[in-house]
C-alpha cells in the first residue's frame, strides 16, 4: 500500500472542481482511495461564514459567557450560535463545546475551523460530506473511492488523528465477523473502520499549515473479500459514553 | 509512504525473538517503522494464561453475574478476575467491562484476547508494551522505530481501528502548535498522535485471522521538523469522558 500527496494544489476557491484540480495533477488508477481534507471541500463549496451571519440567541450567549469564564478567553457568542446551528445535539457545553453535527459526526465546535479561512471568520464543515465525496468521485475518470477527512481529538488518548467524515466508492467498514484465527477461534475484531484508518494514513502524509497538502492518494489498499457496512456514526442507544455525558456536568475544582 | 506486511512469519512461541523473526524475512531500512501486533508480542513474552490461574474474588463474581444477566452469555468469573488483575481502574462494568490497564490503555476486558490463543484460554496484553517495543528495536540492526499495536473500539463511531499500545524510536505525537496556515492563522490541529495513525495504517494492511500478517513495515514516513511528545494516555483530570463515566451507571431499558 502506498500513500502520496497530490502536489501543487492551488488555494481552493468557491466553485472550484476538486475533481478537476486533482485529475490535472496526478494520474489516478482504478482502486485508488482519494482522501480529501474537509477544509478544501468546504472552500470549494463556499462554506466560509462570518460572525455577523449568526446573531446570538440566549443559549449561545450563555454558553459563550460560561466558556469565557472557564477558559479566560472570550468566545464570541455568535461563534457559539454558529456551532449550535451546525449541530443536532450538544454533548458537552464546558470546558469546551462538543456537539453532534447534522450529519452525525461528534466534534469540538461542530468541527468549525478558525484557521485556514482566508478573509472569512471561519469555515464550516461540509453540510453533507458523503454527498461531497460522491460528487468528487463522479467527477473523476478512474474508478476510485473518495474519503472526506478531518482531524479530531478523542477520549482516553492524547492528540488528534485523521477521521473520515464522508466517503463514496468504498464501505465505511469491513466485517470480520464469523472469521476464525489459525486455531479456529472466532476473531475478537469484528468490524474495522477502514475509512477512518484511511483518513489516519492520509493525515500522516498530508501535514498541515503552510506546506499542507490537503489531498492524499492511497494506492493498492485491498479491501478484500468482506462484507461492508455504511455505518460510521453511532446512535445514542448504542453509545454508553454519550449516555454518560448526558448526565454529566462540568465542575471546576 | 509505503506499508507492506512481513511475509511468512511462523506461529510465534514463548521465548521467540520477534526482532530475529522479522530481520530474517525483510530488509529493514533506517527510518522504517515496524508495527507489531500485540498478539505476537504477548505470545513471544509467554503472556498466555488459563482460567484456573485466576480464582475469582467477590467483585469478579459480581461483575460476571451481572454481565451474564445482561448479555445472556455466561462470562466465567475467573475471566473477570483476570481483567481486574490487569487493570488499575474499572471505567464501566456493564454492559461490557471497560478498564484502564496497568500501562494506561483503556480497553474492553483490559485487551485480553480469547482468539489467537492456541491451547491457552486467553492471551493477556504485554505487561509493558513500550518496554516490548524497546527490546524489539534493540534487536534490529537498522535504526527503525517500533510500534506495538492493537485494535480497539471507541465512542461516537462504529468499528474498531488500529491503535498504538507502546512505541520506541519515535515520539508518540508531533506538535504543530504555534505553526500557521497559509493565511497566517494559528492551526486548529495542535498535537497529532502519529503512533496511533501508524497503527491504523498497519491495520489496513495486516488483516486478521488465518491469513493475518502481524508485522507491517511503514517506510518513508517523515516525522518532519516538529517537537514530539511521549504522552499518549490521558490522565483522568484531563479526560472529561472518564469523569462522566465515573458518575454513570448502566441501566437496562
Amino acid at each position: 500500500m502506498h500513500a502520496f500527496a497530490v502536489p501543487d494544489l492551488p488555494e481552493v476557491r468557491p466553485g472550484d472542481s476538486l475533481a478537476d484540480l486533482v485529475a490535472e495533477r496526478t494520474d489516478l488508477a482504478d482502486g485508488d482511495v482519494v482522501c480529501v481534507a474537509s477544509t478544501v471541500v468546504s472552500k470549494a463549496e463556499g462554506r466560509t461564514a462570518s460572525l455577523s451571519d449568526y446573531p446570538a440567541g440566549p443559549r449561545a450567549r450563555e454558553i459563550a459567557s460560561r466558556l469565557g469564564e472557564i477558559t479566560g478567553d472570550y468566545k464570541d457568542p455568535r461563534f457559539a450560535q454558529a456551532v449550535l446551528e451546525e449541530s443536532v445535539e450538544v454533548l458537552m457545553e464546558a470546558p469546551f463545546l462538543l456537539t453532534e453535527t447534522v450529519f452525525g459526526h461528534v466534534g469540538v465546535n461542530a468541527g468549525i475551523d478558525r484557521s485556514n479561512t482566508g478573509d472569512a471568520d471561519f469555515l464550516l464543515l461540509p453540510r453533507d460530506p458523503t454527498g461531497s465525496a460522491e460528487r468528487i468521485r463522479e467527477g473523476l475518470d478512474a474508478d476510485v473511492a473518495v474519503v472526506v477527512t478531518d482531524t479530531s481529538g478523542r477520549p482516553f488518548r492524547h492528540g488528534q488523528r485523521g477521521v473520515a467524515l464522508g466517503w463514496a466508492g468504498i464501505p465505511a467498514s469491513r466485517d470480520w465477523r464469523g472469521e476464525t484465527d489459525r486455531d479456529g477461534h472466532e476473531l475478537a475484531v469484528t468490524v474495522e473502520s477502514v475509512v477512518d484508518e484511511l483518513a489516519a494514513t492520509a493525515n500522516l502524509v498530508s501535514g498541515e499549515g503552510d506546506a499542507g497538502t490537503p489531498v492524499v492518494v492511497v494506492r493498492d489498499f485491498e479491501f478484500g473479500d468482506h462484507d461492508g457496512s455504511e455505518e460510521l456514526y453511532r446512535e445514542v442507544a448504542d453509545d454508553f459514553v454519550r449516555q454518560a455525558l448526558r448526565g454529566w456536568e462540568y465542575a471546576r475544582d
